[in-house]
């Protein structure tokens, strides 16, 4: 086993990982590059930015978020009117019954947050109009901030990377070479892209305790000056690589995580954008080699890159 | 024929371009920089990003598709008010023609989604209440979409460079250099510029299989302060550049590519700006030189930058 | 006392304070990261930037603001609509009070503002169209500024990090060492992580005169990775360090003050923060050592991080 | 005189600017950074960008051209409404006279763009709905176009320097230095601040051609971690300076320039800032010593920068 053994590397400390975080059954670094970390010790609203959670809410999700946010505001203000007296919204028939009365301020209310205002319907009355007004206000306000979100969740820069579901143990050279395939699946470029594969070993010190050491597993080539194809990052398991020692019942049987991080220019935000994954030894396949996923149109005039095939691999004897 | 030969320099293969990548016919890179590149094996919807189209494309079609999804978001709640009962639109003449009263439902939704709302026609009823409560909501949720759209477009940066239609392999010093000449067309200012060159030599391995290799073209300049005039890029072709055995024959016949990169620093945007071109054996002139483009205004006050000169070029002995 | 003594290390000259910019009782950087300076010599409001001081608001005093200056604005144009007369305002009852005019007129003004234009008061005749149509374009022109300000107050980029209270003289290997603790409060996260401490010594010149001197403190680790947990800065107080010399009583007696300046990459803004501090001595204690503030949840699947340790320590014999 | 003397120091060619662009009487940089050049060769609006042009407008012009082009678009609505016919605008009384009913179809048109639409005038007709409705979209399209101008116009980033009137030729240590000084003016902050002089001779060369020559200006401290207070640049005029053999006669006869360009970090927009400017020989003077522009509070607890002494220096013997 070689968790007994020697390192030739030497591990690194400043990957912001503690030793003693190791954990039993979890991982450091969770698929969607998020920390597989709790934080506690202050109320809930300090610890979130609700603006970026609302940037990085699903579409569908955010939208009806509005559409509640704008129905409880909506009940809110009809409320107000009601309580004040809807014989002070002019136009409203006010021989109906109670509910016909509410939902008549209710539209009103709206007709004023989105500031529609038709007009059927108007404010009559010092307070009726201090309420609309402030509502109008409001309404306004409320609109700045969906804009300002709106446009948060466009222009927040995304790599759009593709990860092969699987890294590979492939033979490479006279040896072995551990695999992970990328690509953007997006009309997108990225250009100086730079990858870090971090190693992190769930060990145990010579007291039995669990410890984690991180060790650099450096790449073939590590910085690309256009990602314009598919990538294939390549950590030859040289005797200087810390996985060196590793067998195939090692890979099956120790907790490796790899933690995978990219950072790149985009040209389509014209900002740096970066992306973190982590694979487990559960995604581990060992003698296996990526099938080729690009090549020529049949008119031979463009390169054809499929995507679906990002993840198609081979094992070979 | 260069193509036998023996480089000197040393090809590179961190250009995000396989081995295997070449095309007959084809190129690797398009003259607007984007990678000549079919991406398949997802949905299309998936591969592109709206957002990023919308930002790219040109004012005309942009305000165009606006105008589009505009009338077709009216003519969808023209008929769902048309078909709750124009009746419950008050204001509306009810007795004349299905046309006049599904072009009144029309306008009353433009007037709605909007905001407009002058209320000479108004809802009434529950149905139509709803829907227009959500028009507003939908028509405001909107222009805060094309708000951000309109803004994304503007503040995009962009590094509006003109660049020579050929490159020139001129003479040099005692001997030749490939040349391309760039600059600024815009009043905006471009610092810290860095180029850099790669030729995409297409050639034949030793089993007559067509592979592509790279090699950086290495400048006289690479790095200019303050792009204030034009620049000149000057690839000397020394013994150790790939192009050293190439005669005005190998020239013409050989399918070389030159990939043109360029980064910097814009202070219109305060942003990095980059921009990539490509050149084909098709746009090279051989034995010619870039004739000046700027010179002393008459009164000696300030210098003279003649845009429309970018590719004059004059054939020498 | 250490003040006579000569220093191994080399003061540094470079950080933008002057040698005698020392005052008496005052520090040079505040705990919020401003500067203890005032500026003068210049209009106020040529020497503020209203747009950054309105992003820097607190929230209710920005919502405040804007409540006021809405109310501002609407008590001008009800007193112009009143001084053109209020006969120009169709819908309003002009057989009513003073009071009740100005009022109908401040409500026209705020339905006019904010677009929503219920219609049941108008404007009529020359002076009071153009007014209001003024009045509208300065509301969309308000409320442009507005949607700009409340964008730019969510995506300012801001670094959330939690600094211990303290500064520890704590017991480090065979020696001592200066520690301060940070953390990130947010669900954000911050790579490729810089840390700087400099200390400023108030020393006396050989003539009595009080001069500044500004010394690095070199950290063990300086530049980490990824802020996944919380990040003990140490500087090992070895024989080089600008503090070898100091004991316990020129700790307490002198003053000195450790400037604390980092910089990350942050994924929720895609953006380059930094956050500045600065520790004086009232805030150090000799002789700690921070507790651990994080740890496995109880079923070890993930970890767990008490914000509301960030300043636990404990004194050391 | 100094122009036939042989420079030790190496003269740069990667300024951006030729060895030709030299100009009688006048200069390469302009006070406010702008290069001093025009650009010929392309239409006019191919060779300005708009929407830059209008964020660095001033805020009084800026203003002045919304409300010309608000009107504009409102003459050119009621136009077309008086052509259509002004019995279309329900609510008109149409017994008045031509101007009056103009001036109706212009405020109908202003409240119509800015979607207040009280309704007392309202649209009837298809084609007047038609234009009312195509207006309408034209308005919340301005308007967004308005809301990015003024946002972009707020966060621009802008380095906020104040530079000293004068370049002085000072004393410093054994022999001479070239100073200028610089401050922030706003209550901005700017850290990792790099300043670069480069001085630009116009000489003749063998055959009395006019030629000009750059050179790097070396500074004592060329780059600040962060510029809390004024900042003096300082060239030392050593023996391997291009200034070296220069005397006060040579400063007042020959046409040097200096171009002065620094770059820092603002904290304030979170993003890269820079700012050139360029000191012609008519600004320098000999022998002169910048006075201290900043000192401690009465009560000593904070340090006060007088902005008003920036340029404030005195000649010494």
């Amino acid at each position: 086993m070689a968790q007994g053994q020697k390192q030739k590397s030497k591990n690194i400390d400043n990957t912001g990982f503690g030793a003693n975080s190791a954990v039993e059954g979890g991982r450091l670094v969770n698929a969607d590059g998020s920390i597989n970390l709790k934080k506690v010790g202050m109320p809930f609203w300090q610890r979130i930015s609700v603006y970026h959670s609302l940037l990085r809410m699903k579409a569908g999700r955010f939208f009806l978020s509005i559409m509640l946010f704008y129905t409880a505001i909506n009940v809110f203000f009809a409320s107000v009117y009601y309580l004040i007296g809807v014989q002070h919204l002019s136009g409203i028939d006010t021989s109906k019954s109670t509910f016909e009365e509410i939902t008549a301020a209710f539209f009103f209310s709206s007709q004023t947050l989105t500031t529609v205002g038709y007009g059927h319907v108007a404010p009559n009355g010092l307070l009726t109009n201090i309420v609309a007004s402030t509502e109008s206000l409001l309404g306004i306000l409320a609109f700045a901030v969906v804009t300002g979100l709106i446009y948060g969740r466009f222009s927040r820069p995304k790599a759009y990377l593709l990860f092969s579901n699987n890294m590979l143990i492939a033979p490479y050279k006279e040896g072995r070479a551990l695999m992970i395939r990328i690509a953007t699946y997006k009309n997108n470029h990225l250009t100086d892209v730079d990858a870090q594969l971090t190693v992190a070993l769930h060990l145990k010190d010579d007291n039995g305790q669990h410890i984690t050491r991180f060790y650099p597993l450096p790449l073939e080539i590590s910085k690309l000056s256009s990602l314009a194809l598919s990538w294939t990052l390549v950590h030859a398991i040289s005797e200087d690589s810390p996985l060196a020692s590793y067998t195939e019942d090692d890979f099956a049987n120790n907790k490796i995580e790899v933690l995978v991080y990219l950072r790149a220019f985009d040209d389509h935000f014209s900002n740096t954008v970066q992306q973190r994954t982590s694979y487990t030894h559960h995604q581990l396949v060992y003698g296996a080699r990526f099938l080729p996923m690009f090549g020529q149109s049949s008119d031979g005039s463009f390169t054809v890159l499929s995507l679906d095939k990002i993840n198609a691999h081979q094992k070979v004897a």
